[in-house]
């Protein structure tokens, strides 16, 4: 029996002072946030990076602004709806990039696999991988494999690193959103969330939901070319869903943004997935999609330039960093019956292990 | 009772037919070299990277190389005599991109950690890597940070990915050796194998044995300015130790390598935990040593180069690429009592989870 000390129940440590990792340390919302700049990034000390967290990070090397991204995928099942674990190390590193206006150049990959793996899933995870970095026009150049003990890594981990190239015209950064700026979403939010959990051991129900894994660079081009330095923000919002993106950026550029529900691209099978299990789409993982911001007077082409590539067809504005008013760093919902409500980053874990 | 069929115990299926992964496939011996050229590689096609394989890939990027290493550190126990996960991913990353002579410019750290893992240890290892990152000179540019469940991940794995910069005036491949090279080695070798084992649970010994763990990419630049395009390749022999750095250059290069034993510098501590264990030294991981073909012209400038550095003190000419004769590819030891042997990459696991 577990007995709970009735002042610790209804006093709860605040999740500031847990001792442990926990799961939602992984989430991509107030807890991962709490990691990184709490603890990992101040150990880091003088060699940590400075200025605001973004997707990848933007290096001189010899004079040329090179780009660097890594991400640790521990995706689970491997193999799920519209992709694996494969594909979706090399499509959310090459997004990542995209997200700093790089081109990719080069990708790393580390797997660690653990002992007893089939070398059949290895192959396919392997081929996977290699079939969307040549779609994408990426070339593998590094990669290591170490072997762990038998119930060590769910099977399969894949680290992958990219380097890119800055597309010339524009540096869009988390920090770089001003006022009156259009934040456009590039299509349907919740499908990858959705897809894992549809096929994800003991919940139970099933969908043909399927991942929205795809290269997201050639769309950041198209909107470059269109719009310049009007881009002034991108972020692919994968772990945290479109709520931590919109929030992230909110908050490294200190405005307030204001989004309109009716606009919210959510598709009926990914609705009705969420109000079972409770969850909202704006926090569900997305992997072949981006929100942007982007100076008024470019909005209207770069939307168009979206639309004119499959991975935008269905892109819309969703919203308005406000002008006067408004808390800096707040993200409002216009709901459809016009009510007004804060959408905020999860504090933990919502779907654990969904890249 | 686990009963073994008679046909298959008097003729055991050859590890190439496995279809299970194996520790052994993590080792840096045969079975490692024969998962990356016949299954990793491959699977990657067109995407996967031409010519010999290297501690660390050159590209090109707007006219300039660069060069990117990635390493994936699974190391049990995590702290160890001498150094701990978060210092040996650091030194790891930047020995691999020296050993391509490049100045590490900038790392990636991607943590996947179990849920539950004491914060206080995550907060050493990373204070451990910002230390390691500064003393190397190198920026922590870009991390991810994964949380994966209970009895996963064994507290807590490391992949580090590091982008360097080319120094002036040599081209380091395993590619190019030359009959006539001498082979020169930086410091003892056997030392961080023999500490991970010295606190491996259950192993019942004990002994003063440190890693050897540090950058060497000092010494590296020294070497290259002494010996400049003399140098012609360079290896730190971790997984699989000496032996496979040794034979991969060999093969790569097509050439004999003879190596004189009584030239070996094993510390008398590692040579007792060896003999204990009945491993070979030349087996065993390195994490702050390099072996060093140069053209003979050059040899000894770069020997005393690297014996004015601290981690070059114990330098030492260990042996020769025959001219004439031998067996191209093939790496032979004259022992002390003047008879010769091969001295063979080990097959699969010798020591799982070093690094």
């Amino acid at each position: 029996m577990i007995t709970v000390d009735p002042a610790l129940a209804a006093c709860p440590v605040p999740f500031q002072e847990t001792d442990r990792v926990l799961l939602g340390h992984g989430s991509g919302g107030q807890l991962s946030a709490a990691l990184v700049t709490g603890v990992l990034l101040p150990a880091l000390g003088t060699a940590a990076p400075s200025g605001p967290l973004e997707d990848a990070a933007v290096v001189p090397v010899a004079g040329v602004d090179i780009v660097v991204s890594t991400d640790a995928f521990v995706v689970s099942p491997l193999f799920f709806p519209g992709g694996d674990i494969g594909r979706l190390a090399v499509h959310g590193t090459v997004n990542d990039l995209a997200m700093r206006a790089a081109t990719p150049v080069a990708l790393a990959l580390a797997y660690v696999v653990e002992e007893g793996f089939p070398l059949a899933d290895l192959r396919r995870v392997a081929a996977s991988a290699g079939d969307a970095a040549r779609a994408a026009g990426v070339a593998v150049v590094s990669g290591d494999t170490k072997v762990v003990g038998r119930g060590a890594a769910d099977g399969l981990y894949l680290v992958s690193t990219g380097i890119g190239q800055r597309l010339p015209g524009a540096a869009p950064s988390a920090a770089a959103v001003e006022p009156g700026d259009a934040v456009l979403l590039s299509g349907p939010i919740g499908r990858h969330g959705t897809a894992i959990l549809s096929v994800r051991e003991g919940l139970g129900f099933d969908s043909d939901i399927t991942s929205d894994t795809r290269p997201l660079h050639r769309l950041v081009a198209a909107m470059i070319a269109a719009g310049g330095a009007g881009v002034h923000a991108l972020r692919d919002p994968t772990r945290g869903g479109l709520a931590s993106a919109l929030n992230e950026i909110a908050a490294a550029s200190g405005v307030p943004v204001e989004i309109d529900e009716s606009k919210l691209p959510v598709p009926p099978p990914v609705a009705a997935a969420c109000e079972i299990l409770g969850l909202d789409p704006a926090h569900v993982a997305n992997e072949g999609c981006l929100v942007a911001f982007v100076a008024p007077q470019q909005a209207e082409a770069v939307l168009a330039a979206m639309r004119g590539l499959p991975e935008g067809a269905d892109a819309v504005r969703i919203g308005t960093v406000a002008g006067g008013g408004g808390e800096p760093g707040r993200v409002t919902v216009r709901t459809a019956v016009g009510s007004r409500r804060v959408l905020d980053m999860l504090v933990g874990e919502q779907l654990p292990r969904i890249c």
